[in-house]
């Protein structure tokens, strides 16, 4: 239990600091989160994001809420409904929470075992994505194996490394270990607009890695898979029904279609912990977060002087909307990969490998 | 034989005058071309964009040369090569040089009559442009009518209004006619990355008509599919073969993909010049151009000061690849909407439609 992540950490005045990923790639600034507010602040503000990384500063918000009220359950309890509202759609969040309200109710040393259980969390999220890099990255070589490919060219979209799941991520955590492994892994990396979380998380991730990468207008996907130069796309997920529907960021979908049209493999990398099994039918009953439409009508970027700057980039007269997410149905899916291994997109084979989890 | 166009018109010099197109919506400057490289050049840098706009300016730019050269014809016919290179993939351009070329090679009076062939064709692609009008409204009232629709949701991608094709357009000429004919017509805008002629143009175009519409991310028309939010989808194109497989703005492909698998219909707006004939299979055969990268790495906006600026929004260790076009399959295409009428997408029909042009 070692409570020191890249993505974020506990400092030793026991509070979490966390890298604030609305600066990358231009600024690399750190923000303490010390009580509620400051966790609510910093999830819905987008200071972090990704599905894991939203779970984890809930569940260390929960146990900062508990320090700073000297482990009052009901208070703890309040606090924790609050911080549960922050973001609709990534179900990592109400599930870490969960798990941080069982152990408080039966805690008879309730800040401390909150600090562990938050902890133990984020130590078994990355436990979690050291498997999915070895399922992921196995499958990769298989699938070079058999189309004897000398490089492998791999499709993703948004952000699923350690910025998103500790400590190497879900959709980029084989991309790292096929590194390692010495495959000449090449790697299409989608803008993600509105906020620019492939080009600004996932091409910054991948250049401090060394991995080869190139990044794409969202439009161009499609594209390079009726060109025959994607070998497989890769996403994470924010939200996965009991019938395999995944939600992740915006433009997924459209994505997964073009894959299907092609015949390239689409998968969907995740915890167990982004399973919703209370969620019979994904296209139809995830929630998707609508935010605010500034985050479509202005961008942060350099100005000629290599300051970080807000620009604002579609006209005032025009109203713009911004759905955060979408639902990839399951038919569209090839496989997900989990902790567990590989599983087919469907309910039975879901129900199957973590009937234990339901 | 007017001469004078929304988007481009000749001055009391006989220059060609343009609105240039790479500063709107925030700033409405005028350029002059006088010759053959002003006219090279206003295409390259995108002065000017959109298949038809592009063609009118060729034409426009063989008259200049020739006015430039006392009409001699050997000097008209490199230059209209030159021109005919400036960019790859919409046909019109070169088929309006070949239109001009004719001209040259029969005229006794060869500067005048390239003046009133460019203007002649500029004419016709107007007298198109409402045809395509009165075809698309009248498609618009039927759906509305055989869904009992009280307003009509048509989502569009790039631009093809009255600044790519004199002139109302084509995907947007249905729409400005729907709006004269008292339909409650509501557009979503595909932003248009890389270089945003969705967010840029075509919401400035509706707003100045007072056409209500919303822009969104390119990564958005999926969802809006999926959950009943669009009655149409409309494009222009650049190039569409003689199978019907039609070349357009980049992610063109995946707006189709999304319409077929949420039974949308999708529909391709063209005059009978965005042919081409000779291309037997679009997806295999039309050259897809590949422009600066720096068109994905920076952008224009407005800073705090609301001053016009461009902006670094990818950081430079990261490579960026900027396809401009991609290929929608004819298959996915519900049908053309032209100058003839509605064209079922396929060799056979297009071929019944216009035997006389091949």
């Amino acid at each position: 239990m070692q409570g020191k992540y890249k993505a974020l950490w506990l400092n030793k005045d026991g509070n979490l600091e966390v890298l604030d990923q609305r600066f990358l790639p231009f600024e690399e600034r750190i923000i303490t989160i010390s009580d509620t507010d400051g966790a609510i602040k910093a999830i819905k503000n987008m200071t972090v994001r990704g599905a894991g990384i939203i779970g984890n500063v809930a569940a260390f918000g929960v146990y900062l809420t508990a320090k700073n009220c000297g482990g009052n359950l009901a208070k703890i309890e309040i606090s924790a409904k609050k911080i549960c509202k922050s973001r609709p759609t990534a179900v990592n969040l109400s599930w870490a929470i969960d798990r941080m309200l069982i152990v408080a109710q039966k805690s008879d040393n309730i800040i401390e075992d909150l600090r562990l259980e938050a902890i133990k969390i984020a130590d078994e999220d990355s436990k979690k994505s050291k498997k999915i890099a070895k399922y992921g990255a196995d499958l990769i070589e298989k699938i070079m194996k058999k189309k004897n490919l000398k490089y492998f060219n791999i499709l993703t979209h948004c952000n699923a490394g350690w910025l998103a799941i500790i400590d190497d991520g879900t959709a980029l955590a084989p991309i790292y270990e096929a590194k390692k492994r010495g495959i000449d892994i090449r790697v299409w990396v989608d803008e993600t607009r509105p906020r620019n979380q492939g080009a600004n998380l996932t091409a910054w991730e991948l250049s401090k890695a060394n991995i080869a990468h190139t990044v794409i207008a969202d439009n161009t996907g499609g594209h390079l898979m009726q060109n025959n130069m994607v070998d497989m796309v890769i996403t994470g997920a924010d939200r996965v029904a009991k019938n395999a529907d995944s939600a992740n960021k915006i433009g997924t979908y459209l994505k997964a279609l073009a894959a299907k049209d092609n015949n390239v493999p689409f998968y969907i990398a995740l915890p167990s912990s982004t399973f919703d099994f209370n969620i019979i039918n994904g296209v139809k009953d995830i929630p998707i977060e609508v935010r605010d439409g500034k985050e479509v009508r202005n961008m942060r970027g350099l100005d000629k002087k290599g300051k970080v700057k807000d620009f604002q980039i579609i006209q005032s007269n025009s109203p713009v909307v911004n759905y955060g997410f979408d639902v990839t149905p399951a038919r569209l899916i090839t496989r997900l990969i989990t902790e567990r291994g590989l599983c087919k997109a469907n309910k039975n084979s879901i129900t199957k490998m973590f009937k234990d989890l339901m």
